[in-house]
């Protein structure tokens, strides 16, 4: 059963070099670029690897969607198993992906696309298969996460830190992924398809961007509430549907998530049985990110073939969910929805009483358009 | 394949439930009182199970060495797999029971008996495939941290929180396991095994009771060092030995472990590739550990079969660890040894500089005899 990965970056890369360390060969890379490490091992035309009856496990590391979605469907069609860390490709194709595996009888794993590499998705799937899980939580993003703590602990403001981010490489030159929640609301979706069983696509995921966030709100939070604040994605099950939403939320400063610092990520899931896990660990780099591929190439190589069931039965619905807000806005919205607000210089500071998910998010869309620095965050209760 | 579960108390009814719930029928339950709803499942005799064809998978959660060493002896002998949720067990018969499962050519499992619902161990492992592991450390036990969390939030005395956590069900009539710390070493040692591809005993963790911490202690240790206490075990890899120890420790307010609460656990791990990885949830309790045990037990029935190489190269050796020590006693000790001290009232408040571990130890160990509600605890950097 050989291994071969496509796409030499920084995860392939990692990955790579993890494998063949712990003695998985692998057979082949694709990737355009030349790199003489890879000696023979390196070609730049897929039809080398997909032609190789021998073999049997494709890592797909590219990113994006294309090539990657066509590289991966002509692999799984060969019956080649899939191993991903593409959450872009999982979020957009899941449905069609987990068919084509099932329809050839071989298995397809993406840890990696989520939480780079803390375990996550392995183990929420490994829960559920003797537990029903009541909601997901996570702090998923690195970039927003190191803003948010350098902002807090060091008194910065959000533009300052961001460039330094960009140039320590944890934030891309055009970082609206990551500050709008796209990044975030992708690895809802697909904590949430596999938590609830079901298909999350991103549109479906409601998000407050980061990007307003300023030095008072954080002092605000921190001097007037006694809170600390977070960037985070939640699934929520509800009734019969399931609720999916990206916020920066208020959180006690007792919570775990208050404590997770610089670039790190936190992921829990609360099962009925198990009660609250929770994955702590680095959420992006080479290696991190690399030993979460490799790990799915090891499983399938040592002979695990489960593939999930997937019921597509639970639609997401944003009005089924409630929870109180912050807003900060420079003018105050209908008198019905305040549970208190206070006037700081020109701008003020709202707390709601508890509201539909849905209705907040139309709301904050109606306020941004005369009001376009005003910010919004959930209050974890 | 069929299973049989051994014991039907909090773990193993627990697991009973779970493992029905899910599709995966029990077969047969061991237990010598009598359960009505069991039916036909259950039995007092163990031939009944062993001689069982069919029976290929028995859970063990009796507790203890005796019955349940004979019995999973005779199961493992019969070539049937084995999960266990016993800590003592596989602590005492590690090498014994690891020998006997490879040449039986059966599977051998205990996430269950580290870390109650927590898939610790079995992470671990996971992890261990494709990374070295440098350091792990948790807190490991629920009842010595819901003491401490009542201690700090509500400012009370350890004997009070001690009764009230018997009361509730969280400490046994003898609380010694627990706050004298055997419980933990033993998680410690199962844990440092693992981590390290050896066998450490029992006697070999070096231990630092919790009993003798008062509210001075609390007190000294939040106001003037500004840190929180809490209960760990540790394993560290030296160049070429492991340290392994249990102490009360001091650790910065914003670390994770200063943010576990009540009767919580985390344990982590420390990668070269994957860095930091922790794990939080319920650290006991009838359906987190059920789940656990009988995650186990699902995994084997899917086709796992992995057993892990024990190479039992590496011994412990607690003089090749360093780290500064808190101590409040009531005379000086030896001022080479002392970084800086506060006499307040009749007792010394003392930190050390970097000491060996188990030169601290055995300081302890002379400093008891004279001074018997002397308390130790380490600094976590």
């Amino acid at each position: 059963m050989e291994i071969a990965i496509l796409g030499y970056g920084v995860v392939g890369s990692g990955a790579y070099e993890i494998l063949n360390k712990s003695g998985y060969k692998v057979k082949k890379v694709l990737d355009i670029r030349p790199h003489d490490e890879l000696g023979d091992a390196l070609t730049a035309n897929y039809d080398d690897i997909l032609n190789d009856k021998d073999i049997k496990i494709v890592a797909e590391a590219i990113g994006g969607l294309e090539p990657a979605h066509t590289f991966v469907v002509k692999a799984l069609k060969a019956g080649k198993h899939v191993v991903s860390s593409n959450k872009h490709l999982i979020c957009e194709y899941y449905d069609e992906l987990h068919d084509l595996a099932c329809k050839n009888n071989v298995t397809l794993r993406f840890t990696s696309a989520v939480g780079g590499g803390i375990p996550w998705l392995y183990n929420l799937k490994r829960t559920l298969r003797g537990d029903e899980v009541s909601k997901i939580m996570g702090i998923m993003n690195g970039t927003t996460n190191f803003i948010l703590d350098a902002m807090i602990t060091d008194s910065r403001d959000f533009g300052d830190v961001l460039k330094e981010a960009q140039a320590l490489g944890y934030a891309e030159a055009n970082p609206s992924a990551d500050i709008d929640g796209l990044d975030v609301a992708r690895k809802t979706a697909i904590s949430s398809s596999i938590a609830f069983d079901t298909t999350v696509k991103e549109n479906d995921v409601d998000i407050f961007s980061l990007r307003n966030i300023t030095k008072s709100d954080i002092d605000y939070i921190s001097e007037k509430l006694g809170k600390t604040v977070r960037y985070m994605g939640f699934g929520v099950r509800n009734d019969d549907t399931i609720s999916c939403f990206v916020e920066p939320v208020l959180l006690s400063l007792a919570s775990l998530e208050a404590n997770v610092n610089k670039n790190f990520n936190i992921i829990s899931l609360f099962g009925n049985s198990v009660g609250r896990l929770s994955f702590f660990g680095q959420g992006a780099g080479k290696y991190p990110t690399g030993h979460a591929l490799a790990s799915d190439v090891i499983d399938i190589y040592n002979g695990a073939r489960e593939t999930y069931k997937l019921n597509k039965s639970v639609s997401v619905d944003n009005d089924k969910c409630e929870r109180k807000y912050y807003l900060r806005a420079n003018t105050l919205p209908s008198s019905d929805i305040i549970d208190s607000y206070e006037c700081v210089g020109s701008s003020y500071y709202i707390i709601t009483n508890k509201m539909k998910v849905s209705a907040m998010h139309s709301l904050a869309k109606s306020i941004l358009e005369s009001d376009p620095l005003a910010f919004f965050a959930g209050i974890e209760e």
